[in-house]
């Protein structure tokens, strides 16, 4: 799993190499984003941050629509953390997730680059 | 896991909603093309594939790069085709694997949608 300090950075510096083929190291990086977006309901919670106004969502409203527990949530989203896919930020009692700016577009880029 | 037939068709039938969340169900058909995507030797066999001069690639030219016997080759290539990402044609004694069109361009639209 790619640690949450520094997870963008590293896709940022994952280049094609020049015949376009991956080696180990980049197929490693991006290997374990698409493993964080492999669950149905990781998909769910990504896409309802991404809708939700001011595209932030607070952990206390993400629950009830995918009918988990909080705590099974809050394991979900730490593993969108890790992979560098959202942000985190305490206020108060709860956490507040929002997108990492340039992330999911930067995996996105990955996929068509030579498609 | 998704069937290879029809796979392509599936994702391009999967909308957004109205409010941009994914469902159970897109979410669950978006996830097994990701989960396949989630291995770094799917992913080098599949930037190979696509970088590959005709964007075709012979089974017998997979192995040796990656250091992996054939028959694991063949199991990976499997996984991508049972998700719709690579077509895969017998001609002779090889198989011969080449992406499916828009199939990653897809993918990477349900990355972007909202983003």
């Amino acid at each position: 799993m790619v640690a949450e300090d520094g997870a963008a950075d590293a896709l940022c510096c994952v280049p094609a190499q020049g015949d376009g083929a991956l080696d180990a190291a980049e197929a490693a990086v991006l290997a374990a984003r698409f493993k964080a977006l492999s669950d149905p309901n990781r998909l769910r919670l990504l896409s309802m941050v991404s809708s939700s106004a001011d595209a932030e969502a607070c952990v206390c409203d993400l629950s009830e629509p995918l009918d988990l527990g909080q705590p099974t949530v809050s394991h979900h989203l730490k593993i969108l953390v890790d992979a560098g896919i959202l942000h985190r930020e305490k206020r108060g009692v709860w956490a507040y997730y929002s997108l990492v700016p340039g992330a999911l577009e930067g995996l996105a880029a990955t996929l068509t680059r030579k498609a």
